[in-house]
């Protein structure tokens, strides 16, 4: 008998970039362990994928999810699937989520959560109907100095924020890629939803504004532009933005950032001190105040908060990075369903409307020539 | 007999940041030398200032401009000014220019030009009917590595540009500063012009991307905020930009972001390569390619074009500054003066009047709520 | 059936750092699996800690290493154990390794490979005499940019090496920690070896400069420190190294660098190129040419060689860090196990053997003064 | 009348790196100017550089120093120079010294200041007997931050220092430069001294050490490298420094250090905190304490000291470079010879002489195989 929760994967077959890495993720922190999956719309492709990239047997390796929940749902207690990773493009994900929380599985969603806003809210409802638990994998909240950042606002040491710029920039989708699996679905507005970088990539931005600022956006006017001729959905684009609180500020997503990796930044400037935050050096968070020197808060190191402790795995000056963060999402959620303690809130169904919202709205003020709309 | 120029600066009294900035830059490459100044609107503290700023014989300290040119132009050949230095508020740049290139002066301007553009091209008037030089001390074009990325642009190492990015991001008016010297004329519209941040920054951004990538604007949207009470110029504004070749950018210009010192960074990302720069490591020059690894291009480094060679003037790793950026734009300026050669084209009368339509059609956007509008 | 490797653990109990460490760098890539372990040398937290911190059932959590041999060698096949993680403090590496070679199982040991060379050297006789495999965790070869740096010096593209810098300082024990666990093994010449920050860090840093120059150390001289009173072994120190083929070098370590977390990094000096990498930065590794702009490769990026391709997980910009590294001796090693194609030589008993050898001439020579003695 | 000091220089004709260097750095200040100079050993050389490069009326450009020195001192009083400027290859500082020093002008000179410790020991006991000023060019002690380090030793910020690191790492004598103006004499014992990499930058190292720490050095032990064929003096080596306090440091020069520019960095380690500085972000400070998160002091920011704040000329954010900090030897140097408040102590003849013993005994040490010599 053995204590991990276990887990069932939709998507993430050969071929998959983000599959493996929930895999990792949800099983580093020991709490879970991965048992089947349905890892590709092609039956037999899934069964394959399972096998050979995930070593699982072939008889847990389903060939539709609709027949994996089935299956898993008639378990014997502590034998079946306990929670369900949702891997897949993103017009699957409601349809998928809906099916797993009726057949009575906890889900972790990737992002953004659905194709669109009225998507999310139908499944908001049907979740609110069922006590499981619901979570969607903005991984980027998973990181320590995030979790510092958001304590440093909460407890005031920013004072009221005025301004905050996040960019998101990538420079993968630089020219045509012909049927390069990743990118082809994330272009096709059928399978990615109305926006393109800002649904794969701009919705992580305007989550990770959220999580830190936890301030109301009041208003929107974006700009979106798609470089590459042929292609259905922008590839890039700038909104400004307008918050309730009077502050001011930013957000850039970018899949023409030619040679930008995946280059995620954050500065929340306040009117008693400013934080700064770039993913390709995550284990720092710099804090400028008016009147001494600047600090850099670093992940295990001195100084830091509960939340930005426990978050951290490792002593101070061993790099933590990608995975780890997104680990971080998992090792939460697992511990929310064990009932263990320590379990600090992750992004769930409400974040998910809120990103969808962001979508609908950065392409209605595109739409519109580029003209200011309001939140809701 | 010394072979240097002579110039003469209006402004940089006492208190005053910039007047020592242009002295020192002025004379840093040994073409010319200050004999004699007005530098204070009152007569008194002028002379005060020159003796014990810049150790000037009291009798080449002048109480009015009006006065200093009348005297320097009766000169014996070769004992008077040659040109002068405009270091004053905004307000004084045109008509003290016109005096002076009336009066047979060259002319450094310090930027914004004008307090609006109809007075800018009025200058342009006036200056046509001279011979006179005119260069307007958009300083940060005169790091080599500024010159480098112009280079690169022009030699078609980024192929055509498709996004652009500028921040001139500073802190130091995050609070109220009372009867600041620096302070009190940026934000007063009499003696600043329309715009707050953008006059005092926005254009040095601005000139940045049109110095570096050459592109024309064809619209913009901007969003400007004053977010200190009883402040009646913008110290925060973030502006959207459409290029005439279907480049887009955006342009951010603060002065209430807290601790930030005065971080000036631009990103230019074309279809070939990038290019990334920023002044807190002014040095360095990221290109990014498709295909192979990033490059770094350093001052007085292996690899790069003639122009940044000829702007540093010290071996690799000995880094030069802001000092050093700025003394190049009176180097090219004496060098052109003097008949040497190698002089390279600097800032002019034409950036002055660009710089001034991107002002009055951003608070012209802004004020319309922030829509779009054209270029002119 | 699952086709993952098993493996059971000695140490890594409870207050144990590097247990966990080991645990998810061993399944990170879904080859292996924790099934067993002897965590302790007090057989009731062994079982504790086996249950509480990695979710193991009690019958296999055993109280002795003897005793774990033992009951999983009797195992069905298939069923038992086929490594064991030895993450004991040092004086145990050697007697559980033999005991594990003899019972038949394959090995991944921490470092330093034991209490000293003549130890190091029995272990090798033993290994010599079976078919096991084994591994030591010198981690830190794991990093993609670790891997293009010894592809790029086999390649020639430095040319011949002249110098090398291998600094690691840190500072956790920069004041006496009482009794402190991680601290007070390490600094306890029973328990640790001859050395203490030589031994626990300066062997890291010995092995990256064999790793990635496969140089010849023949001759060293070392000045080693204790800077808290009481403490009986070095906390600081310095090496300075003659390569047989002319090159020069220095290795510093230091647990005393107060505020310094785990800051590795590393020079190469070549004839026609250079290396920098440290692991604060562990993404990127910097390349110098004389001729040319300096070079940046990254993790993923383009440009690197296969070594380092296959190394790493993620597209480039997605941070991988000190897990992913540890995780990549694993992976090797699991893959070598189980005849899958794609393993990279990683470190092992020869390794050990030379950092033996290092530690004791580091000894040597500082016990002497710090006087130059030869390599054997 | 003018109220500048005036001066001359010996050396920096045409081809030469610092001549200019020094011009530049001693007139930034406005204190100073230079009115002639003795630029060649070659007179006609002498002339057409002073003419070409530094703009001077061919009088006062002489075909020798001795001719200069007894010219100028003819001069009428506050006609001839005030002081001179010695930035001549080594072996000529002390010859030239003394005869300024003997004719009555007081004397800046570049580093090192001798060919070896009995020559600058004869100049001490010249100039102590004169009431002239001295100075030596250890410009990298002119940095803002590199005071505020010295201050916050000073102050016990750090409490004892234990470990002391300082690397000069450069690459432009990497290959045998034939005729090479620069290289040729660093390269030739008769002028340069018995080191050559030593006797350039070890030179500054060791100041920078002695500066910022002002700990005695007890005991060194070196190992000195010539990798070039030919080359007479060494172009690489590594120092181990035991301190008169327990403390323990390194020192490393190296010039064969391919593709490093100027890389000068420095590592003090203290029981209560640590320092470090890189001369390529001369304008940060970093300070790493036992207990709170590491902290970054910048030029010209909030919370630096009195010195620091003095020897910077801009507000923060406005890089200050190599030419700044050289120009502030000057500064102090001329406030001083003005009778005006605000200098701060500058390197002068007991840095030259501890320098030249630096290089005596590291050269001893390093001919005795690497041994340990004791400082006196």
């Amino acid at each position: 008998m053995v204590s991990k929760l276990q887990f069932g994967m939709v998507g993430g077959g050969e071929g998959a970039f983000i599959g493996p890495v929930h895999r990792m993720a949800a099983e580093m922190d020991g709490l879970a362990t991965l048992v089947c999956g349905a890892f590709s719309a092609a039956p037999e492709k899934s069964v394959a994928s399972g096998v050979a990239r995930y070593g699982l047997p072939a008889e847990r390796c389903y060939g539709t999810y609709e027949e994996m929940f089935a299956a898993e749902a008639r378990s014997a207690p502590g034998e079946g699937m306990d929670f369900v990773i949702i891997a897949t493009p993103n017009h699957l994900h409601v349809p998928i989520a809906m099916a797993a929380l009726r057949a009575g599985f906890h889900v972790v969603c990737d992002k953004p959560l659905a194709l669109n806003l009225d998507e999310a809210q139908l499944l908001s409802t049907v979740l609110a109907e069922t006590d499981r638990q619901f979570a969607l994998t903005h991984n980027y909240t998973g990181y320590p100095m995030i979790r510092e950042a958001q304590q440093l606002v909460r407890a005031g040491v920013l004072g009221s924020i005025r301004r905050v710029d996040c960019r998101y920039l990538q420079g993968w989708l630089s020219s045509e890629l012909g049927d390069h699996k990743q990118a082809s679905w994330r272009t096709d507005p059928a399978r990615s939803g109305a926006a393109g970088a800002f649904g794969d990539i701009g919705t992580h931005a305007h989550n990770l504004v959220r999580f830190v600022t936890e301030l109301e956006i009041s208003e929107l006017c974006a700009d979106l532009t798609t470089f590459i001729p042929g292609r259905q959905l922008e590839d890039d684009g700038n909104v400004l933005l307008r918050f309730a609180n009077g502050a001011r500020g930013t957000i850039a997503a970018s899949q023409i950032a030619l040679g930008k990796e995946n280059d995620l930044s954050l500065g929340v400037y306040g009117e008693l001190a400013s934080l700064e935050w770039e993913q390709q050096d995550a284990n720092s968070l710099i804090i400028r105040y008016a009147d001494r020197p600047l600090e850099v808060r670093r992940s295990g190191g001195p100084g830091i908060g509960a939340s930005a402790h426990s978050a951290g795995r490792l002593p101070p000056g061993h790099p933590e990075g990608y995975l780890e963060a997104f680990a971080e999402i998992y090792r939460n959620f697992c511990l929310g369903l064990l009932g263990k303690p320590g379990a600090l809130p992750i992004p769930g169904i409400e974040d998910g409307i809120a990103g969808m919202r962001f979508v609908q709205q950065v392409v209605a003020s595109a739409q519109g020539g580029g003209q200011w709309v309001p939140w809701d």
